[in-house]
């Protein structure tokens, strides 16, 4: 496996995270024109085997930001329904002329099996499992917010059990001294998780985010409306009003607009649900960057 | 709404229209490699929620000849699949960098939801509502031909009650004085369009448009086959003699080949069919110029 | 039809195959970073109306390294879903300004109601029929390692009787004075092509081409398990010992790993599937360079 690759959370020291973090704010700044030099751009393959707008097209604009060409596979008119396995799809990419490759896969680190791929292979979400640059695009809204991550208080509700979400955030948010706690239903709780209180927890936060209830993959609780779920697990007008004054909501989208959040948050003035999705484009930047063999800017610059 | 969307014709004012129609003939002149500046380039996303060829890639075309990368939304892989709403995928688009979006969408008046987006939207359909880039991609092929729309007498005919074609081409040509008259079944007969006599009408016409069968939106006529609908309200070969010496035929296509129209009058002489195809390419150079900030040629040449 | 389009093998003579291969090969030393000279450049419309990976993403890793843009039309969200004719598609794509076609199609030779596109089609495979950019890279794959191709000794093993690769291999080598000899199972034998024992042609062979069972063209043989198959008609352990020293295996792929041949025979030292997908790259930017009228580097340079 190139040591460029991206495939969890865990597979990055604070270190790197925080070159990570740093890069994408210069891609915000600074360096917000910068681009791969033409000599080192290489072609990139989008392969998501999962439908996904946000995180696609996201690596998309970065891709273009940067002067990368990028080939989208859609998987249902490719040879994956021929039956090819996904190390034989990536192996070819790789022969024929593509430098990085961006996957969702609906398997639960895929990746174990692409160990022999040479190129640098990025993770844009396996399974249930990992999803690191929404992770880190979480890391850096919270870290433009409040300028540190430690002792920070982040609360988060809903699918708990199904979430990349959770579980990345958890363990980045943790070993950078921020405190976690979880809310929702008891069906979604999840083992290692502290959860609590819903309605107790919402003024202690400073960081609300809302999970979304991923139906596509037959998540539900029965019998109950998306009003119940929306009065008893939802981020509603009443409890926005509990959150401490700076405290800020965040999603990581599509919201199911009235039932995870009530509509009329989802771009209130504590919403950073669209600021996420700008700070997507600017870590898959600097991810991309990375994986491109560039250090990072601060370090070049030295 | 930004104001360089476009999204009906009635957006448009005479003066507006003849800019357009202006610069999409200078693009096939004078400005044939005039692309948009580095500086001022932006991302476009093409979302085309309902299959298109022409559509798609005439503004696909159009897109790489002004220097512009574009992103295609497949629906089928995207959140849309997953509930999104129109809006909110709208407003990831433009958290993620995108500056233009094209839509086809199946709803009548999509963009009425879309008020509070603030980058430039261009209707490629809606519903049986608008298509504005194919009226003007057929003022232009008059225009071109006939050197003015005043006194031209356009004779469309078909499917008149489901067209967005007829709609938006008679109202744009009534605007610029041309008489238009219709002619078809009577079950696609519309309240305020004046329907004559097909044959009647024939060798009146400098225009005859004949507009296809929405069969994918479920259109037919009870128990006609293709040959009586050809014979009664097709263009035949008998029907084509009877036509003016200059007159010319247009069709939005795809061509339902031996139904509306002879498959031996497709490609003849008076035949616009594949012309219009390249004017709508340059047409939509001239509104993707405009949505970007620039003023007509003509005018930024004072 | 454009005399620079590639339909079939046949209407290439062999000294414009030996163009092609040469300039093949200079893409892969002296002009690796040649690009078709900005002024030169026009657009590639992809047409694939099956699935493939292979075969699209060469096109497209080629289009790209040669400087192109390149549309992607996905069947299923374009006008063909309306019943559109191909001539008609073609003919869309050519009037909307694109300048290359890359086709593949389910209909044996699709092209042949293609006569009056006038820009050139290069086809990348047709029904059953031919595959020419993919009997290049195999001949190229041969060339590499042999110097020449007169004499060697080529067994195509597998489902002949539905092999676009079987059809076109046969007909070039033997053009070039290759022997070539075949085998498989009974039932899917081919009139004309001479079959053979398998076990006994594999030390006589310098090639062994292993075919891919088509599986979803509907290829199988009754009753048979993929044990039974790779043991009585795939390439085992134990038959690649019979290879002589410097024979290689080649495979069009995607490989159906355990059926026609042993898992870890895919990446042996004698293997050279994943290097003909490089070579893939390398023709199709010969065969695109021809596409828009440059000479062969050879010739251009005298």
């Amino acid at each position: 496996m190139n040591p460029k690759s991206l495939l969890t959370m865990k597979d990055l020291s604070n270190a790197e995270i925080l070159d990570i973090l740093n890069d994408a704010k210069a891609f915000n700044s600074s360096h917000s024109d910068w681009q791969i030099p033409v000599s080192s751009r290489k072609l990139t393959a989008n392969l998501f085997f999962e439908p996904s707008t946000r995180t696609h097209f996201s690596f998309e604009s970065a891709e273009y930001q940067l002067g990368l060409q990028a080939a989208d596979l859609a998987p249902d008119s490719s040879s994956v329904t021929k039956g090819e396995t996904l190390y034989d799809t990536c192996r070819t990419f790789e022969s024929l002329g593509y430098g990085v490759l961006v996957i969702r896969h609906p398997q639960d680190e895929y990746f174990k099996e692409l160990e022999n791929v040479k190129i640098p292979i990025i993770n844009a979400g396996d399974g249930k499992g990992n999803h690191p640059t929404q992770c880190l695009l979480d890391l850096l809204t919270m870290y433009n917010e409040f300028g540190h991550l430690d002792g920070l208080n982040v609360l988060i509700c809903g699918d708990v059990a199904h979430s990349r979400v959770a579980a990345s955030n958890k363990e980045a948010l943790e070993k950078f001294g921020a405190n976690v706690r979880f809310a929702g239903p008891k069906e979604w709780e999840r083992e290692g998780y502290p959860f609590s209180d819903f309605d107790e927890s919402i003024p202690w936060a400073d960081v609300v985010i809302m999970l979304r209830i991923q139906r596509e993959r037959g998540a539900k609780i029965d019998g109950m409306s998306d009003a119940e779920y929306l009065e008893r697990y939802g981020l509603t007008l009443e409890r926005e009003k509990k959150m401490k004054d700076h405290a800020i909501i965040m999603h990581p989208a599509p919201v199911n607009r009235g039932v995870e959040i009530d509509t009329n948050l989802v771009e209130c003035e504590r919403s950073r649900i669209f600021e996420q999705m700008k700070n997507g484009v600017l870590v898959r930047k600097a991810v991309l960057r990375r994986a491109l063999g560039f250090a990072p800017f601060g370090r070049s610059e030295c």
